[in-house]
């Protein structure tokens, strides 16, 4: 009997690249899928693409998703920066409108044209940086959508399953569990405002939460930075 | 006071352009937004557009989505034939996987950037040609979605308003409806396989429906054809 196929949203960051490895470890046969959304940091493309490869992903595919022409995000809009002082109180400026919702929408029209039943997503509520679409009551809703939303699910009663393996887990935990799963960190790129080689500013929300985790981890710190920074 | 804004959907088909009149004569300042997702009808881009200005809409928007790399539909892939016999039982290979969980996924990030409260869709439960995701109750689970999903959701704990004006009609009451409003239909472009200027074939599901609506409408019909077809 062949693995079971699954989606796994891959982003080249830690967090999902650590999902993917779980997902094989699974013993899923995963389908990784990128979605070039307009991101500052385009780096994390091809940290994906490497990725993807060295944790034996069946198939690596990008979707192309103008959302520079609705904005509304430092992460896709320009005339926003992004900010480094960690002082953002509630729901912060690199939050993509409707984010989670958008890639989890490909992800399901992905599912249906592999068969799969099975959507992998690296959400996590504890260093979620104050996003709405990561939380767990968002996840459990999507999934119901998705009984009426697909031909599967019309015919056959079925929903998708989402998996968020790293929903309750510390940015320590999760490079824990990778680290043990032997990622090579190195590859991934997890900053806002990474230079074209993949090097991290160290100062954005996103290198905060990284450096912490590695630190707290008790593991070592692979991420080059850029000149003149440090995690 | 200023009208509320509106997300409204446009493909440029004769239901979203019925949608966006509809929603211009409720009073709402009308920012409509069409998706460029590789269909093959790319005429119809062209036609939100002029269907856009024509009705008054205060923005006119466009996103590229590259559903081309996931495949599975008739529409984004040319390895399947658009069916032309009306002899598919259940859902068609014109139905584009997860589509309005994707469309309406994106109207909600551009809802949230505009701070708009409400979505039209031309979604239709009764000559809808056996899409999952144009039946309420598909549209009811995405509203309740919302809630969780966005910013404005966590923050004030409203969900946004799903507005479905055609979803009871048949094609040839949304037919008198637009008429009535002054829609000039010539401007719409339905089919499935237009050429470039916009003339349709005749035959593919959406012509017949479009045609059969115009006859049982009781309304002149304006669509323009290929030479060698007719309605």
């Amino acid at each position: 009997m062949s693995a079971p196929r699954a989606v796994v949203l891959l982003s080249g960051g830690l967090d999902s690249a650590t999902v993917l490895a779980i997902a094989c470890n699974a013993g899923f046969d995963c389908h990784t899928l990128s979605l070039d959304y307009g991101q500052r940091h385009r780096a994390e493309l091809g940290a994906a693409e490497r990725v993807a490869q060295a944790l034996g992903a069946a198939e690596h595919r990008v979707v192309k998703l103008g959302l520079d022409a609705i904005g509304g995000s430092a992460l896709t809009d320009n005339a926003i920066n992004v900010p480094t002082l960690g002082d953002s109180d509630g729901i912060p400026v690199t939050y993509v409108p409707a984010r989670n919702t958008v890639f989890l929408s490909l992800a399901l029209g992905y599912a249906e044209v592999l068969g799969a039943q099975d959507i992998f997503i690296g959400v996590n509520a504890v260093d979620y940086s104050g996003y709405p679409d990561c939380r767990p009551e968002f996840i459990e809703a999507f999934a119901q959508l998705t009984r009426l939303a697909t031909k599967r699910g019309v015919e056959q009663g079925e929903a998708m399953r989402i998996h968020t393996p790293l929903i309750d887990l510390t940015k320590a935990q999760i490079i824990q569990r990778g680290a043990a799963l032997g990622i090579d960190y190195a590859q991934t790129v997890s900053c806002y405002q990474a230079d074209a080689a993949g090097r991290a500013c160290g100062v954005c929300d996103s290198c905060r939460f990284r450096a912490t985790g590695f630190a707290d981890a008790g593991v070592d710190d692979p991420t080059v930075y850029q000149a003149g920074q440090s995690g």
